[in-house]
């Protein structure tokens, strides 16, 4: 199977065989500088570079910001490689937002002039008005972008946002196990930093949420899909577990998760907390004759950018699994190595 | 005749009835220092605010930036108005491209991290790889919008803008008579600007004119129109004149200007020089109760922020030019009185 609903059902996947638009929500936490709190970089200073690389290897095939693609420090390649095959493939128009960029992509990019998000371990995330004006601007540009498309896709790339997600569904409520881009999650290290700052909230209402223990990305795809007035796919693992929920108390949106079976199959990543069905994609990675590719079936990186949600577009509009699996190790093999 | 082609003729007006996308691209040029040289802003302090306040006029009604809509000295009114009402009643999709902004406004909008124009009058306006790097990432842009779209429609504000395309045209070889915000077109002190800029001209290599005596703005145009894959509409009078005969030089689109009948009419503005047909649209102002409207039959302003393109649109699509003059004199009622 391809892909399969994981929670519920949803007509959304037929209507993305139509015209989707995907928005790549790109941005930084200080949350990432916790020693050992992402592998979303070969080391830290790279950190900050990995989401504008992510979107410019969509563009480009390559990075023109940092001189390899972004990776785990032992190399496992970012999940932005996937995303590039499914949209090379299905042609599908994509757009890049800065919601919160520490540096700015050189490619063409929305600006939605968000803050970049602080450090939640030691203080509040972003400040409430700010998070209030981020939200309306991006809600105008999903409202902009969804006139022309049939359904709005939104992905994430934001070191750490498994951290802030977690910490914001702590703050909502719920008991979340939370995923990471490495097998050997440092959970420890997550629950502490989520418990220090889950303290600072005042109140369960989303502004206040976002504001206290958030990331600035966040912003950015609950304003598109609060505007959208078509169908949106959250492209994304518990990141969009998170942000889904903060999205279902502040508005009505016809949505879905989508996202890939490595997530679906981690322990530790809760999709059944999803107010939305969820479904999950199989890249197939698993059976690629390329290791850096094989460590995603292995629990490493696991999701990003996009990368199930445009899997199960590639997958809706025809692509057959194993096609798409040498196609992707195609462009592995021009780009990486 | 509501709208009527001044030169040639073109079925893409034809293809406006389907689904069109206006993207305005705003940016600053420090020619419009040149004391007396634009009356696009009520004194120059304000001139730079004009086209990030033009774009959040689009978006809001209102302006963020500045606490009146952008007007002449004497107080005549914005073009953005007419570009509101007509964007309003056809819902046509619309973002705003940064295209070398001095001030950023404040809503959401695309940056091609293009620079600052400089005073022709006193120097290059911009490095030549620059110029080559800011319009390939405006191609980029225009080749995903023009996936999403039939039409690509693209306006401009930038003040100064009729002296640098008076400059491109006579650096290209023509001797351009040059339209302009005011009646008393200060026509002497255009040449003597246009005159010491083309003098620092090397070749006509549309590169070299552009960094000689171009600006920001006419950087993500052309992009926009040579990215796209679908037809074009240069929305505006003498500055689309400029930017096509670039285009022209630089590949092959399917292009049509659009403006309005005041830009048609005014014998300073000699739209017989694009390379394409050219289409001149009547908002009816001259049957204005209002006299800031009223003058630019009178051949104030005349012209900007895609009027004639989108009064174009609006007249395509089925509205009655009374009427659409009835919803401009609306808004102006609600915005400006």
């Amino acid at each position: 199977m391809s892909y399969e609903f994981v929670k519920g059902e949803s007509e959304i996947t037929e209507l993305c065989k139509g015209k989707p638009v995907y928005l790549l929500v790109i941005g930084n936490t200080r949350t990432a500088e916790v020693p050992g709190i992402t592998v979303a970089g070969a080391n830290p200073e790279l950190i900050k570079y990995t989401p504008p690389a992510d979107a410019e290897l969509l563009y480009h095939g390559r990075c023109l910001s940092i001189d390899t693609v972004p990776a785990t420090p032992d190399g496992k390649p970012t999940p932005a490689l996937i995303s590039y095959t499914a949209l090379r493939l299905t042609a599908i128009p994509f757009f890049i937002v800065n919601s919160g960029l520490m540096v700015e992509p050189k490619i063409p990019f929305v600006e939605l002039n968000a803050p970049v998000g602080e450090n939640i371990a030691e203080r509040r995330a972003m400040d409430a008005e700010k998070v209030r004006e981020v939200i309306e601007r991006a809600k105008i540009l999903g409202r902009k972008m969804s006139k022309l498309a049939d359904v709005l896709i939104v992905g994430e790339s934001i070191p750490a946002g498994t951290t802030t997600a977690a910490a914001v569904l702590k703050a909502l409520g719920f008991e979340p196990a939370v995923s990471s881009s490495m097998p050997e999650n440092p959970l420890d290290l997550k629950k502490q930093v989520v418990e220090m700052a889950v303290r600072r909230v005042e109140s369960n209402d989303p502004i206040e949420v976002l504001a206290a223990v958030g990331d600035p990305v966040m912003l950015g795809v609950i304003g598109l899909a609060l505007g959208s007035e078509k169908p949106v796919v959250f492209a994304g693992g518990t990141q969009m577990v998170a942000i889904a929920n903060l999205v279902a108390r502040m508005g009505e949106v016809d949505a879905v998760i989508a996202t890939t079976k490595y997530v679906a199959s981690d322990p530790n990543a809760d999709l059944s907390l999803s107010p939305f069905p969820v479904v999950a994609a199989d890249p197939m990675l698993g059976k690629s004759k390329y290791k850096g590719l094989r460590a995603y079936e292995e629990g490493f990186v696991k999701e990003g950018v996009g990368a199930g949600g445009l899997t199960l577009m590639a997958y809706v509009r025809g692509l057959e699994p194993e096609k798409f699996l040498e196609e992707i190790e195609k462009d592995y093999a021009n780009i990486v190595s």
